[in-house]
């Protein structure tokens, strides 16, 4: 056996245990009784214990270097310079700095939960600001080995080969136009829609309604399933991706929505290469490739014009209470657009401002240009100028709305917009390739669609950089422009 | 830290493996799709490898020797014997012997389950040649490092301290008197009832009675849930323990006496000592012990005239089709004693005939006495001898009913019928330290039956070996006296 063999071996092992990781913390947010957290907790802990204790023996780093200087045809190179990069991602810092950052980090989160209720800003700070130092430590390490800034370093973490130099460009330029687009969007729009109102959804219906979009979006059920949990999310492994949602008998489409989201998610881990088990090259490229595929199937595909049309009458059979919905209220209410507070209920026009203000803040406090004392200042000023709200005071609906500090994920937030730029880019090429792309959706022909996407980007797993894949994929590299004609042509066209 | 100390903390450390195998397991039957399955096999496979390294490792031996020469109190005594056990069973085989086994023992359930339903012997045989030819040779190895038979070593793995000799006499004596009292029980009841005949019981008002009624036998929901599954279990960990039974709409009684059985496995680890985390000291004591702790709450409770009393009205509150069902009726269904060719559809009086006939064969079997090819024999003039019945060129419902055999499992059966045994005897003390027990049980009043099993078994966990631990509770080691005559009262008496 060869050290490249050898390898391969490791990181198929490592895989295993990724895979019951996978499952046992899927279970843990979708069934297991309040009781059994404690316990779950270190099992979990453990795994990744010796999940790192395996990766980062020294064999690991002397089989690269070993494999490097054997013959490798260009599949076996770009899994080892994937796996150099594993390696290379969890042997960097010491593991003092891991387990003091896990406890500063579990603290933090744990605290939040009660202190966002609370609008405890003094509170939080005082938690949050060891997670930043340690955030920052981490960094100027990474950053060292890479030769990058240390906020770089750890948005390469989450979307390798991207910089806060090209962010600064995409998103400098962006938030130029966003506002303005977005106060002609407010100004265009019919009032919202009341057709929902006092109406009762019940669950068993919703979730048979979720099932069958799920099929009509080909979701593989032999090799997955939905569930409830308290957040949506996409988990599981390739072969058995479980993908959850939250309902709300008041209301069914965001849970319909945020199931056909979870539903792109999940398409890309279904169909993941499957020559090469286990190994990292298998896996999805990046996370704003990821989240490019959930954007595409909800928002590209999911709420267009077309698809709704196709949509409409399994709600209509499904929901005894949207019988009288007609197809123009559900355009309106899917396609409604609205500046607010929160994130996660934002609309698509208004998302990336969001996304803007935490990426500008992160960067200058991983830089240590800003303190974390200056957070809620600088949020403000941006709410104000980007989406003309205020949130002065209002910590709970503000900088504390979110988990992602809490854990210390920074470089993790401009994946959403990067996602919604490849999104709209991958679409627009789709359009220029299929004729009447527009009528095959309306009928529910998605089967064009789903082969394209399999084609480009599904079955490529982690073979090639980001860039390339793109270029591949739609003749040029990630271009902002096709994001924004997507949001005038779906919200100031015809 | 010493000797003692590291041993701890590695058996912690499998403990958290054991977590993950077991909600991986559990998913497996509960949970997942038909396309997981194979990944899932690989990865539980894995872990099971990494459990045995870690377990079997060199310095787990030395850590023994010098822990054994340390000052520990006596509860350090117990788990420091339970760790030598668990090592020396994991380690007396060869890795190669293991596999092989594992490799046979797979081979063989998975064609076992087409083959039964084709009712093909050669087939089967085949296949179950070489998994009682590995098990013999494990069995060899077990019994020279123990110095006893073959077959008891294996029984060792299920029983600790149990002897063939033992059973011999404990079996030998049941099965003289047992299908005579058979004979006499079927004579004396009444005509079996045909109330259920044509009715349905949706599943969901079924799953609403079992979660009522594991609610009245105390079943902590805070750390435990209850599913469905193909074949009924207990899964999961003491701190999540996952049970699950089956439902049929023809019919609820099988359903919910499994239910009511699973809940007696649940009790007892939901209740298993908490202040040794992760050690074999804390475990369930015995497979028998286990067994006689679900047949507590199923047979001796669950089937009583007392108890059925206090289950009518819950019946008739929940499943609209049984609101004619008459006391009378359930208690003769309940009761219905009928010799038949499949164990586990055998009430508690034809149950142990079952045993006995496995026993007797695969202790010859393991102990070189008999062939595989002379099962089917021995098979058909046992049944007659014991049940009255032939199962002759009826495989499928004779000797290829069980999954037992197919993997290797020999000396599993008799834990059965030793089980049965315990939970009479543990009975008929609380009968004798109760007074009105009965009364208290039509009551519903079972927080006194829950604390004495909880003060003499659950909690002691792995602490005394099996006799001590039945002579502790009951004043002596066991004695079948007691199971015939629960025999004899429920079914002759009054």
């Amino acid at each position: 056996m060869n050290a490249y063999q050898a390898l391969t071996e490791r990181f198929q092992r490592l895989a295993r245990l990724d895979h019951l990781s996978a499952i046992a913390g899927w279970d843990m947010q979708t069934m297991m009784p309040s009781g059994g957290s404690d316990a779950r907790g270190e099992a979990l802990a453990e795994l990744s214990v010796m999940h790192h204790e395996i990766l980062v023996q020294s064999s690991t780093a002397e089989l690269i270097a070993l494999a490097q200087q054997e013959t490798l045809n260009s599949d076996q190179q770009a899994n080892l310079n994937e796996i150099s990069r594993h390696y290379a991602d969890a042997a960097l810092l010491p593991t003092e700095l891991v387990e003091a950052k896990a406890l500063a980090g579990s603290r933090c989160e744990q605290a939040w939960r009660q202190q966002r209720i609370e609008n405890d800003w003094q509170g939080f700070q005082r938690n949050l600001t060891p997670v930043v130092e340690l955030s920052r430590q981490e960094a100027q390490l990474r950053a060292k080995a890479l030769g990058c800034s240390p906020y770089d370093a750890l948005l390469n973490l989450y979307e390798p080969g991207m910089t806060s130099q090209r962010l600064d460009t995409l998103f400098g330029e962006l938030i130029q136009w966003l506002p303005e687009l977005l106060q002609q969007i407010v100004a265009k729009q019919p009032a919202s829609s009341t057709v929902q109102t006092h109406r009762v959804f019940p669950l068993s219906q919703q979730k048979a309604l979720a099932e069958s979009v799920m099929q009509l979006l080909d979701f593989d059920f032999t090799h997955g399933r939905l569930d409830v949990s308290a957040h949506p999310f996409c988990g599981g492994v390739p072969t058995d991706v479980r993908i959850t949602t939250r309902y709300n008998t008041d209301e069914f489409l965001s849970a319909l929505m945020g199931v056909i989201h979870e539903t792109g998610h999940a398409r890309y881990e279904q169909n993941l290469p499957k020559q090469w088990p286990g190994q990292p090259i298998a896996l999805a490229r990046s996370t704003a490739i990821h989240e490019s595929q959930s954007l595409f199937l909800e928002m590209q595909l999911g709420r267009s014009k077309a698809f709704l049309q196709r949509l409409h009458p399994l709600i209509c059979q499904h929901l005894t209470a949207a019988t009288d919905l007609s197809l123009n209220d559900l355009v309106q209410q899917v396609q409604h657009v609205s500046p607010g507070f929160i994130r996660v209920d934002a609309d698509e026009v208004s998302y990336p401002a969001h996304i803007v203000l935490r990426y500008e803040i992160e960067r200058s406090l991983i830089n240590g240009e800003v303190e974390v004392s200056d957070i809620p200042e600088l949020w403000d000023e941006k709410m104000q100028r980007y989406l003309g709200l205020s949130t002065a005071g209002n910590y709970r609906n503000g900088c504390m709305q979110d988990i992602h500090w809490t854990d210390g994920s920074f470089g993790y937030f401009p994946t959403y917009t990067l996602g919604a730029m490849y999104a709209a880019q991958l679409f627009n090429t789709l359009q220029q390739q299929l004729p009447n792309l527009d009528e095959a959706i309306t009928l529910g022909n998605l089967a064009p669609i789903f082969a394209w996407l399999k084609e480009n980007i599904w079955s490529k797993g982690s073979r090639f950089p980001v860039d390339s894949l793109i270029q591949q994929a739609t003749g040029e590299t990630l271009n902002p422009k096709w994001f924004k004609q997507h949001l005038e042509r779906r919200y100031l066209g015809d």
